[in-house]
């Protein structure tokens, strides 16, 4: 394991120090729980937006902690979901009197974990609802879900979510828009290597030489299946018709596209795949409003990516525009 | 070789093509040169900006084309220096008449080539200087320098050259605070892998399962030297003193801080390394800025990273504040 870190049983506490330590301006941590809050939360007549999960997804959660887009975010352990403590404590600091969504990929752990602290918050009177986001098209079911994964569509949910939030809506109508993007999100994607859980010390699965496993999961989940690499071409064609299989776009359509780094991957690979998404996007009529291409929902040290697509309407469209200004996502 | 691209000799069109299809509020192409321009240049009464270099370390340089930096980024082949040709096509896409600064990292190739396209432009007139950035500590003279080399540092120079640009400045001013940048400017990188040119298609040095290489070049230029890998903590602490060896920084001094991942390594271990890099800062009573987390200057898929520290005085600090809205780099 070649791994620039100090102690395995540090590295969430390490990395968040490291990333409090970096952007003052934007965050503060909460010793002691592993959540990273807006530097100005709880915001006043705001609705409070908390997401999170296991560590290992870098720069997801924190990345995404502030303006326009979450108040909170709560970091398991590696690959591990966050305990219903450390949610509490970042549902109890962000929460304004307005009301506090809580925004959960699906995942067995998570989802639990996040009702749980839901119930903690509602018996402090405090207005919690939840969303669970399930964007990943590959498989039905997988090693820690059940029903289908939630990947990098998340970011998209964050995005939306979080510009309603920040207009002064409701609780109701932050469930509600979150749930529209749920609605129109699908994403897909693969592995070109494997990653290694830092307690673990070596990798959860091995992949040959010339071999890359398709649907995998942000865990390095088992996908669809294992298959010689073929050119960046068919990769990113065979994706995108898996997503388009599952969501009715249809011509003259708006969509927003996240080329999603796994983290080993360069841009230079990520670009390559994107000139094909949009030429297939062109090929159907489907007008590209905004096209994100980085590293946002990651898994380790993986090679690979995946490919999102949101289906927007006038309303989706125009909150994605709204700026958004934190670490790891800026629009403006 | 396992990435993802089609054929080897397409790898930069296919990338460009990628990039300026997802960015076209911010970048245009100009066709048969590998020039990537700011959609709006020549901008009148503004100095033009230039840079580039050999492909393989995005996303620079056409991902800092933009609001207050580059105006254009000519894009070599991998790790190959531009032609004068197609710098010289830069230069002239640019000028607005009151002349274009040209940001060359310091390769024998890059410093050549520019040098030429800069007399080619000269003869049409057009007012052009040059600096060559050197921020690379680990070693003097290398594979393809004489001197030290440009590394990551360079995106310093073009933040705060384009910030002084933007506002208006004469080539002269903007040349002067670019220069302000390079004296005040040091880095140092290591790596924990190779990387494979796609043409050459075979790494260019490998490193044993236990062994990370200290000072490398961001082509896999041999560094210093190599060693067992160590923690976290230890590598940075060597990169940085290295740094501060070279560099007068006081107490009291204040720095901006870039922790630069070469392409492969995960925003966590960047995290964890900017915790250690921060202690230090600390410990010495240097005061940081900003800091800067994230892939700015790559070298394909090897992993490792480099630190950056730039010495900040009033007028420096005052430029990095300035906005800049560009693909990889956005300040506000």
């Amino acid at each position: 394991m070649k791994k620039l870190i100090n102690n395995v049983d540090d590295v969430v506490e390490d990395m968040l120090d490291g990333m409090s330590l970096a952007y003052p301006e934007y965050i503060r941590l909460i010793d002691g729980f592993n959540v990273i809050v807006r530097k100005d939360a709880p915001i006043k007549g705001k609705v409070g937006l908390v997401s999170g999960g296991g560590s290992g997804h870098e720069p997801a959660h924190g990345g995404y902690v502030g303006k326009g887009m979450l108040d909170a975010a709560v970091a398991g352990e590696v690959f591990t979901s966050p305990t219903p403590d450390q949610i509490y404590e970042a549902i109890k600091a962000v929460d304004s009197g307005k009301g506090v969504l809580l925004i959960v990929k699906n995942y067995t752990g998570d989802t639990m974990n996040f009702d749980i602290a839901k119930e903690m918050a509602e018996m402090d009177g405090i207005k919690v609802e939840a969303v669970i986001v399930d964007d990943d098209v590959a498989v039905e079911d997988s090693t820690y879900t059940a029903g289908r994964r939630g990947i990098a569509g998340t970011v998209f949910v964050h995005k939306i979510a979080g510009a309603m939030a920040e207009s002064g809506a409701s609780l109701e109508e932050v469930k509600t828009v979150a749930e529209s993007v749920i609605s129109n999100v699908r994403s897909m994607g693969m592995a070109l290597s494997s990653c290694i859980v830092p307690a673990a010390g070596k990798p959860n699965f091995t992949l040959a030489d010339d071999e890359v496993e398709i649907g995998i999961g942000i865990h390095g989940e088992p996908g669809t299946h294992r298959e010689k690499i073929k050119t960046a071409d068919e990769i990113a064609e065979h994706l995108v018709n898996k997503v388009l299989e599952d969501i009715q776009i249809s011509k003259g359509d708006k969509v927003a596209i996240m080329i999603n780094g796994l983290a080993a991957t360069p841009y230079m690979e990520l670009y390559i795949i994107n000139k094909k998404v949009h030429e297939l996007m062109e090929d159907r009529g489907i007008k590209v409003h905004r096209t994100f291409i980085g590293e946002y929902m990651t898994s380790l040290e993986m090679a690979g990516f995946s490919v999102t697509i949101l289906r927007l309407n006038d309303k989706l469209e125009k909150l994605l525009d709204e700026e958004s200004d934190t670490i790891a996502f800026k629009v403006n």
